[in-house]
């Protein structure tokens, strides 16, 4: 039997692994310890000694074990976290860390658009379904082509050269407000905010060619995503 | 008595259980072991050995002891707990966890409906209740069908063959918008987002038949329902 | 003395009580297993095995302590706990648990006024106040009288023998909004949504009687309100 | 050295802790208790055996070291905490969290203003600024004047001798919205809905000295705030 | 070897360290603790004895290993914490969670704008804009400072000698709502309210150089920011 139990004791917790799991990643420090370990630090009990956080290495050992790494849904120590696996001299988890705090990365987007109801001629379809045409969307460039992507459409924004700055010219692709509420919460953004407003009467005649009820039911909607 | 104590060392994390419950899944990996338990890996102090994650395992050993999966109302390590059921190899377990991940299929749904009071005859009643005609769904066909079921009206959405886009031609066959809302948070979607706006005044006198004072309420409030 | 301490090893986590404690409640099956204390199942240090989750063992204790149920504010694992309890037959935890758990029954209540401000005479009150006639309520009927009691006006209801329907033909018989957010927040609902919209302005003459500048403020507000 | 080590099996959970910390409070059950220590209940290891909670106790003895209440800031075990403190005879620590109990009394406050801008002569101004005369205040009387204090102004409430009531006839001696949402949010209220809402446009002539681009941008803005 | 293995007993909790990390901060109680262990507590496995917090001391052991403090993203046992840096004096740690702390002074800031579309001559462009000339900020004029610094323009505001006030005539010197926003969430803000509304319309013809159908959209969304 190629693999043999370690018992260790990191900062006061106790894990149980094995010399296999443990030596997995060739040129981390717990492969070097391993290795080493007739001159390793010893507690009272004989467990191999680490003067790290004994917590966080709940998930060290889980990325040995299976090689990716897998975090509760709401875990809340990854920069702590990051700061063990740089420690322990773990490039592949650095690199998972990294992503997924970079994937982190706060901003807000704000999408609205201008909608009114579809009444057909002289108003007699039985529903009326919400009309809108074009999805604005603004924020920084470089956070809306992320979460967009090939849906975004900058042709209307003066200066694209620049990805370092903020921008209300950006608009949709497609005129569906869900799919683009479901990409920003993909991306792990939140809406926190949503205002709505109506638009002024004019006692000027309508203009030829506009439908009056249309006009009357003009409203524009703002919604304000924040990621964190 | 058939059954006799187990004392098991899971990553470091200690569980005391029976061997009946040990066994329970013939062809899981925890049957396996326990047949072969002379050949187990074992601690110090003598526990059956383990190298995975202790704490998930508390809710292995709850599904070997009453058969069903019962989590904690927040539990955040689904995916985690997934990564370990497969391990153990416990294909009802698996099954329970997928079951209750495609549940959380994230998604978004507006709801949204033109709204007044109504006034009976010359404004005389002495109360005026939300009078409203259509509830309008919009989102991702599927997520809409699995939410709504049999009170969705789809007659009126053009490309009915086609589940993965989306739609705004969605309505339902009641007009109880606490049922719609029921229903939704029913299916895990929360309300993140409101919008109301009400309508513009026209110079125009109005048409016959029209209700002056409802026409001056009309609003549409929009809301939007997200599940993560 | 007549009580004695007993140690207990509960699916691995360790409790310290006395018989008297174990034994408060004659049926359950904690008293049945201390009055067989000799032929229960023993850990290796001599400690009553019990095969159950040891963490929801804490509030099992708890119970038979001081006879009443409770939990912590955000408790999250009632369902859980329930299935524990009804383990252990302990029909007082249970019956707690399950009032505790249907006091919980998810819903959706809205709650709308029509408002305006009061302004005197010739609006020359200094300050103008909040003016509202009628609370409207709509939701499930029963939910609706589970929350408003005798607050609730069914008057003009027409259907008000069924209960499992929805109603948007409640109403409240005080005006004070802050009272029916209190009432629902005691009940465990949180408003989770709002929306505001004034009304269209008209080229008509303003009816005798009507003051125009509290008709220019009219608006109509809607708060959600969602027990999970 | 005056003080000697105790060890403490509190229903499983083991504590050290000093004679001097033990019997900080002379009247409590854990001052009786150290001191007829040779009758005390033992566990196997011979530390003194306590047959309550064992988590709660580490805010107990928290209290006797430092003789004051320092709780994390999102701690959801008050209740069950105050049950221990009743058992353990602290008077000073019951004290403590009734207090901390009563000030998280829960409640709505809803606060609204009717606004619009500053546009100067002739609307020449570069900027228009928030311009509100009275902040409207409506809820429970004991709470908002718990809130509020010295800024609220009564005058005008028609029956201020009776507490137990609501109103909305209060407003604020001053002008600063955010200094009330301040005052609100340093009380442990959240802000969890708010409604906009502009007015009707009128066929009439504006009255002489109104100024029409103001009276165009009129609206009520209403924030709901609620305790837990 | 320089360091020795130090076995803590922390008011029950045991944690395992070396006399290096112990004794990093040359004027703490930890090393004068150390430096005088013949004469301190010991519990009865020989572990020196300290009568303080089992749990925190997690964190005293991780600043003394690392030297910087890395707190969980949602850790809220700060004020707890600070009061333990305080009894083992521990200078660099009270600084950073007194400025940890301080970061987190609670506060409101109400951002709004007055806004429209770009119709562009005659309505013709295809896409409308969203149009906002200025941004105003009110609320605490030290706070306004911290979370805009430059981009904040005090130059309307009549009282700018004064900090401890509040103001509603800031504005801010750019018209990028999201940059605002993005400042806003990076100082701990979050968006917890939003209102919208349009404007009234009038019978009067409009101004000559007016854009009618611009005009007709105009609307004010106020955005509520809380830092708690």
């Amino acid at each position: 039997m190629s693999s043999e139990i370690v018992e260790l004791n990191v900062g006061g917790v106790f894990y149980t692994t094995t010399s296999r799991t443990l030596t997995t990643q060739p040129d981390s420090k717990l492969t070097i310890l391993f290795n080493n370990k007739e001159n390793a630090l010893r507690d009272s009990k004989g467990r191999i000694f680490i003067d790290r956080d004994g917590v966080l290495f709940r998930y060290i050992i889980d990325f040995l074990r299976d090689g990716t790494l897998s975090l509760p849904e709401t875990f809340r120590e990854k920069e702590r976290l990051k700061r063990e696996a740089e420690y322990y001299q773990l490039p592949a988890l650095i690199e998972s860390l990294t992503v997924n705090l970079q994937h982190q990365q706060p901003g807000v987007i704000t999408v609205g658009y201008r909608g009114s109801f579809q009444f057909g001629k002289d108003g007699l379809a039985d529903v009326k379904f919400r009309k809108l045409s074009r999805i604005l969307v603004c924020g920084r460039v470089s956070l809306c082509r992320e979460v967009f992507g090939e849906t975004l459409n900058e042709s209307r924004d003066p200066d694209h050269g620049i990805v370092e700055r903020y921008t209300s010219r950006f608009f949709l692709k497609h005129s569906f407000l869900e799919q683009a509420f479901d990409m920003l919460t993909e991306q792990g953004f939140k809406l926190v905010g949503s205002c709505g407003s109506g638009t002024a009467g004019t006692a000027a005649e309508p203009k030829p060619g506009v439908d009056t009820e249309e006009n009357k039911w003009n409203h524009y909607n703002e919604f304000v995503f924040v990621r964190e």
